[in-house]
C-alpha cells in the first residue's frame, strides 16, 4: 500500500510516545510541533518531512535511526 | 544550524549513491524520482518527505534505519 510507510511511522511514534508516558500535547510542546499535528502524524494523515522527523526523534530522546529500527522491526500487517 | 539534518542527509545519499557507482540520473530512474530532484536533495535544497526517503532507501538497496545510521555515524562539522 502506498501510505504504508506513513501508517507504520505513525504507529511507531505513538508507541514511543506512550512508552515515555506522555500525551500528544506534551510531545507537541517538547518537539515544538502543534499537538494536532502530532495527532495527524500518528494517524498517517501527513507525509512528514525530514526536519520534523528529527524534531520528533529528539523530543522522544532517541535517534532517527532508532525510530526506523523500531518501525522496521514491526510487521505492518500486524498493526 | 537549522538545515544541518538536510545537509547531512544529502551528503549521506550522495555517499551511498557513489558507493553503488550510479549517477543521479540512474538513481532517479530506480527510485521513480526526477534526476533534478535527486540533485536538490543531495544539495540540501529540499526538506524531503518520508515517502521519498523510503523511495531513495529502497532504490539504494537499503533500509531507512541504515541510511540514518550512516548519517549519524558522520560528524556534520567534518562534512
Amino acid at each position: 500500500m502506498d501510505d504504508d510507510i506513513l501508517k507504520r511511522f505513525g504507529l511507531t511514534i505513538k508507541r514511543l510516545r506512550e512508552r515515555k508516558g506522555i500525551s500528544q500535547e506534551k510531545l507537541g510542546e517538547i518537539s515544538d510541533l502543534h499537538r494536532t499535528y502530532i495527532g495527524m502524524i500518528e494517524r498517517a494523515e501527513r507525509n512528514i518531512t525530514l526536519k520534523n522527523i528529527e524534531k520528533l526523534a529528539k523530543a522522544l530522546g532517541t535517534d532517527i535511526s532508532k525510530v526506523f529500527e523500531e518501525l522496521e522491526s514491526t510487521n505492518s500487517n500486524k498493526q
